[in-house]
C-alpha cells in the first residue's frame, strides 16, 4: 500500500477528485490554507495499491498539468469611452506536487 | 517511531481524540473538508512508538467500528394530523481508514 | 527526497513559513484545528532533499524553540483604585513536533 499526497491548485481540485473517484480511488481532501506563496492549494490523500500508483499519477498529470490559460485583467489601455477594457492575459496555470510514501500497515475499520 | 494517519467520521472524532489523550497519546487534528463522497471526515495524526501502534489501532477500532445506528428521517407515512412523522431509520455508521507510516526521524523541539 | 511534517504553534507559523521560503524551501500549510489539548497548532508539509533536512530542522529550531514569554493576566492584586491590575506572567511558549518521512517517489507536474 502506498499513500499519495498530492498538493494541487484549488481550481483543479474538484475535477481531480471527481476523476479519481470515477476511477475507483478513495480520496481525502485536507483543507489547505496557503502560506505566503501557497494560497489556493488543496492537499489530497489517496491510499492506493502499489500497482495503481502510476495510474493515479497519470490522472493527476492529465487534470493538473501546467497549461496556458487566460485571465481577464483590467487593461492599462483605456477605451474611447474612458472605461478600462478587460483584456485577456495569458498565464500559466495548473501544476501539482506529489509525494508517494510507503505505508507499513493499512487498516480499514 | 511511527506516524498513524487516521481518517474517521466527524461524529466519532471527539470521542476518539479524548480516548487517545486519556491514554497518553498526542493527537493533531487536521481540518478535513470532504471531497464528493468524503464530506464529514476528520484526519488525525498520531505520532507513536512502534510498540504502541497496536494499542492505538485498538482504541480506533473500539471508538470507530462500523455499527448500526438510527437516524430520524421525515417519514413518507403521514400521521392522522397530516404532519410528517419522523421515523428512525437504521443506518451503518462509523468506520475508519488508517495508514501506519514509518518515521525516519522524530524531533520534539 | 524527504517529507518533513512540522506541527508548530500558530503564533510561530508565519515567521517559520517566511524563514523557510526565504531559504528556498516550499511549504504547504494545512489548516489544523486542535483537538482538546491541541488548539492553536499549525501543520506544515515541507518536501526537501535528504541533504537539506538538517537545515530545515535548524530553521524550525531557531523559530519555534521553547522560550519564556510574558502574557498579561488580570492580577489577583487589586490596585488602590479597586481595579484589577494586569500583571505580566511568565509562560513557556513555542515548541514543535517534527516527523521526517522518506518519500519513495516525488513528482512535480
Ligand atoms: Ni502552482
Ligand atoms: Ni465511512
Ligand atoms: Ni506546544
Amino acid at each position: 500500500m502506498k499513500l499519495v499526497i498530492a498538493i494541487v491548485h484549488d481550481e483543479d481540485s474538484f475535477e481531480l477528485i471527481e476523476e479519481l473517484i470515477d476511477n475507483g480511488y478513495k480520496v481525502t481532501k485536507l483543507a489547505t490554507t496557503g502560506g505566503f506563496l501557497k494560497a489556493g492549494n488543496t492537499t489530497l490523500l489517496i491510499g492506493v495499491e502499489k500497482e495503481k500508483v502510476d495510474s493515479v499519477l497519470s490522472i493527476i498529470q492529465d487534470v493538473c498539468k501546467t497549461r496556458k490559460g487566460a485571465v481577464s485583467m483590467p487593461s492599462p489601455i483605456v477605451g474611447s469611452t474612458g472605461v478600462f477594457v478587460p483584456t485577456p492575459v495569458e498565464v500559466t496555470i495548473g501544476g501539482a506536487t506529489v509525494f508517494v510514501i510507503d505505508v507499513e500497515r493499512f487498516e480499514r475499520i
